[in-house]
């Protein structure tokens, strides 16, 4: 059974979760093969049975479905879980309720999220949506996580394109940072602080990757990572299930889009893709604002690091950004319309990262 | 020159430095020869001349070192650094301030700790409070933070054993967290919440990996990544310059302990060693206790835990304990008397997180 250990220093909560050293791993042996992955159409036995499937035909647990949501095999957090041990001492524990799902992009064994359609992959966020309204209605749970991992590097064991959603019991520290800086400027500027950075971004242009009518692509002046990258929507929402259908199609055209230039700049990098959202059991805020972070892991994550809080970035934003902004992807389709800032810089940043 | 950039949302500090990119990695090619390592006797002119050496024989700069300390060619920070731009709209920017320097272990092309004698690395921990005293007198810095990483899943680009010290004009938000959980918890109990840690891990004594007159090794109870292990000196003092020669040399025999034991239980992981001390700025705190975290790298950091801050860990921290107190080291040796608490566990644990 998970639990949650709190450290009595720094009050962080870690989940102790020995059923995921089990996993099976696509990139230990040779790469996953279409019968042999639990996420390919005509494997669905190898998987329990799905939460939520779209469907074209077919009955529950069978193919036919276009994306399909089963939960983890290995899960971090459980919703049945009745472990309540108390305190030790210093040491304060809690059962590890919650939940972990996985969301299966795709029937095929595709292994990029840029070779996933536009349509498919607006199902996807869609589908990401149906999930958090669901489990926002368990009043144990108050956040829901969704995130990507693509690449051995980035914590992936699958290579078949997936995202997964773990719902917490307590709010993540991450999120509780970033809600508190966002309310403390919004006190000092009655104003919402990604309303403002998008505002500053887009009227500067240099760190810009990509644009559309509801949405932003730059990299963060303070990225931590070389070619971090944030999505950011235009209208101001505090919560990811605010989207509408056709808010979820033109966020998929963006996200295939930066992913396509992500892959053809860096050679298909191992990246997190994570949603940034308001908790469960809020009202809309005027503070907080959704978003994607993109974290390509290029470098690994070192002792200063780790020690300090402090990144150090070798790639300054505005760089990594005029790389991917000159990155050509689809250029063939009719959908794609980038904006066409600086495409003079050549991709030297990203091969000497490569490299390095 | 370096550049030190704010997110204007959490607060966190960012170093941009574009120099970072151009290190030589020994990993990328094949590995490090004597010939080519920048850190071997006889080639002291392939570094920036030495800020401190222990020396046996010979001028500055040449060979007859023991230990020796020379700025890194790379640095994240500089100790000359006139940029002073101020703000642009939300971003706050400063001068990368600071010091980023090389501590060379051995004259030898060593890449493991446990392969350097007790007496040279009692002269290593000598060198860290000598330059830790050194860099506190420069009032525009704070913070020193001493960091040995390695393999390349730890962020090393050298395999030639050796340490880092990033010394910052801000202090780390890391710190700063430690600092506050730290001091919060002495307002409620008039006591070091270290020194109960070291107290109830000794009493109960099933997450103990080691234990001399003066230090405590143990994996902590809510442990981030599998066999993280701390090693915490059992009497309280908040700064790591306060090592004495005799602690100095206990504490080699410890390290060396540990650093086998891990490289013996996992193969020679890839791992973080991390000085956790106060401010520069500051007296001998009540509240803090100066330690080391070692943070082997085994698994890679997910988006879960980039998005959370949460992280998940499939090995308990008893049951990592249980395999490293039983991982035998130095048999023959008789500077070696481990403690010997449960040696029943076999080293299953271990085996699967090698596998995974």
């Amino acid at each position: 059974m998970p639990e949650l250990r709190k450290d009595p220093i720094v009050g962080r909560w870690v989940v102790v979760a020995e059923s995921r050293s089990q996993r099976p791993n696509d990139f230990a042996q040779s790469a996953g093969s279409r019968s042999a992955c639990p996420f390919c159409e005509g494997n669905e036995n190898q998987t329990p049975p799905e939460i939520l499937a779209y469907r074209s035909n077919g009955p529950a647990n069978g193919p036919g479905w276009r994306v399909r949501v089963v939960p983890n095999k290995y899960p971090a957090l459980e919703r049945e879980s009745d472990l309540a041990q108390g305190p030790s001492g210093l040491y304060e524990r809690q059962a590890g309720v919650g939940a972990h799902e996985v969301i299966i992009e795709t029937p095929e064994h595709l292994t990029s999220t840029a070779a996933v359609s536009e349509p498919q992959l607006a199902e996807v966020y869609w589908a990401y949506r149906d999930r958090l309204l669901d489990l926002q209605r368990d009043s144990r749970l108050v956040y829901g996580l969704v995130f990507r991992n693509v690449g051995p590097a980035a914590g992936a064991s699958l290579e078949h394109v997936h995202s997964q959603l773990i719902a917490t019991p307590i709010l993540p520290v991450s999120v509780a940072e970033e809600l508190a800086g966002a309310a403390d400027y919004y006190a000092r500027q009655n104003r919402c602080v990604y309303c403002d950075v998008v505002k500053q971004e887009l009227a500067d242009g240099q760190r810009v990757v990509f644009e559309t009518a509801e949405f932003a692509a730059f990299c963060p002046f303070a990225s931590r990572l070389p070619f971090e990258t944030w999505v950011v929507p235009k209208q101001h929402h505090s919560h990811y299930e605010s989207l509408t259908r056709p808010l979820a199609g033109e966020l998929a055209h963006v996200m295939r889009c930066v992913m396509a230039k992500l892959e053809t700049a860096l050679d298909r990098p191992a990246y997190n893709h994570i949603i940034h959202t308001a908790p469960f059991d809020t009202q809309q805020l005027r503070h907080y604002h959704w978003h994607i972070e993109i974290m390509p892991r290029l470098t690994n994550v070192a002792g200063f690091e780790w020690g300090s809080g402090f990144f150090i970035n070798p790639v300054p934003a505005h760089e990594a950004a005029a790389v991917l902004r000159s990155a050509e992807v689809f250029s063939s389709g009719p959908s794609t319309t980038l904006t066409d800032r600086s495409r003079t810089k050549t991709s030297t940043t990203a091969q000497s990262m490569k490299d390095a």
